[in-house]
């Protein structure tokens, strides 16, 4: 079967929840997730992976130890794995991940947050 | 040194040629490149990656031997490994990539449009 396209407009209109990634393509042993942002994540990073964001629609800040960087639509960061990190945003913003399938969205901090079964959408 | 933002935006000012992908993030062994397409490329499959094409702006066909997808902005496609293509772009498109490190833009076709060192901007 030859491959089909993805919108992620209409991967994004299938969901609201925030903070529960969904996964929107695999390739490599690493996932293409989408996810909403809504509030204040949180301090993480993860042993063996690096992550990259990127900015769908809206805007958040990633918090590190020592700054904070401010992202919008179409831009991007790459956290590699053992830096520690937190996104906040105030208002919702959708973003897209790119990262082995292997990642925990709370990375070492295992909590209530934890989304450890992730949909594919 | 903590992380940088990537402009997409600004990245893709920063060069003006055709199907010569420019590397703009590494991670987990893999690249993150921008390109820009304008015209018919060739046919190739990879032996060894799947690739990611996402439509940053504009819009292209890729070119299966069974059927062509019209791809346009905020759309992706994963072609996995093995998969002949061509990518068709009737005026120019700007593409995100992601694929291993070890991708070749021609893969099994080597011929004049095949670059072999890629440029980080």
């Amino acid at each position: 079967m030859t491959p089909q396209k993805i919108s992620i407009k209409e991967k994004l209109d299938m969901f609201s929840d925030y903070w529960n990634p969904k996964i929107v393509g695999d390739l490599n042993n690493q996932h293409v997730k989408l996810v909403k942002f809504k509030g204040e994540f949180v301090w993480h990073h993860h042993e063996q992976e690096d992550e990259m964001f990127l900015v769908i629609e809206g805007e958040f800040d990633m918090h590190f130890r020592d700054k904070i960087v401010k992202l919008t639509k179409n831009e991007f960061i790459i956290v590699p794995r053992g830096i520690e990190h937190k996104p906040v945003a105030k208002d919702e913003v959708s973003v897209l991940l790119f990262e082995p399938n292997t990642t925990l969205n709370t990375g070492n901090t295992v909590g209530e947050l934890t989304k450890s079964a992730l949909e594919k959408i």
